[in-house]
């Protein structure tokens, strides 16, 4: 094998790895002042299947943030990249995991959507009004 | 040159370009009803310079959500990764730019920043309580 086609090789893997394509998705929803603490817990030592079937489902880079807003209610912002082509099978793969359903139905009584969401909605979908990559 | 520095050079490029260190920070802002069309021209459009310094001073994977809440005001939140290794004196880079104090100058009025931020904020730093690489 010549070292030229060895380095062309290298770089595509390097491409490949840097440079998916990626879609972003930022969402919103209410959290109970009562569960913040249950919430911190399960999600500072998520179930290795949880994490495991997101993977699987082509997200990455997902972030939750929690915030108190000046009247007094908390609210959680998530960010996640999905780097699959088929985003609907995926999502579905996640919904149809036991041990997913199981997780949810831990956090979706700690949760309060926002009432003016989608119909489809659990988490408040949000416009991307800017990206720098 | 062995074919193996070559490989092993070629993987140590891939890690370096894949697995920086990275910090990073979400935060929350209210923003005018009155505003939010000049708001979205402005950022589906960003003053080149003021990007190339947000990129110069490390910042990277950048995004800003609109939503509006069922009260019917509306917030800004927003995603960015920090990949340097001091944050301070980068920020301060960027707060020094003549081109971003005049974005600030058009963005600043525009926004409602939240009564209970910390007395150093603009935007309100949030909380992140799960993280999926």
């Amino acid at each position: 094998m010549k070292i030229s086609t060895i380095i062309i090789f290298c770089l595509m893997v390097l491409m490949t790895g840097c440079s998916q394509h990626v879609q972003r998705f930022g969402s919103v929803i209410g959290v109970r002042e009562e569960a913040l603490q249950k919430y911190r817990e399960m999600h500072a030592e998520p179930w290795t299947q949880v994490n495991a079937q997101l993977k699987e489902s082509n997200i990455r880079n997902y972030s939750i943030y929690l915030t108190q807003f000046p009247d007094g209610d908390y609210y959680l912002f998530s960010y996640f990249e999905y780097t699959g082509d088929d985003f609907k099978a995926d999502m579905k793969k996640v919904a149809d995991n036991p041990r997913i359903k199981e997780w949810w139905s831990n956090t979706d009584p700690m949760q309060i959507p926002l009432a003016n969401r989608k119909q489809d909605e659990w988490w408040k979908n949000m416009e991307e009004v800017y990206h720098l990559d």
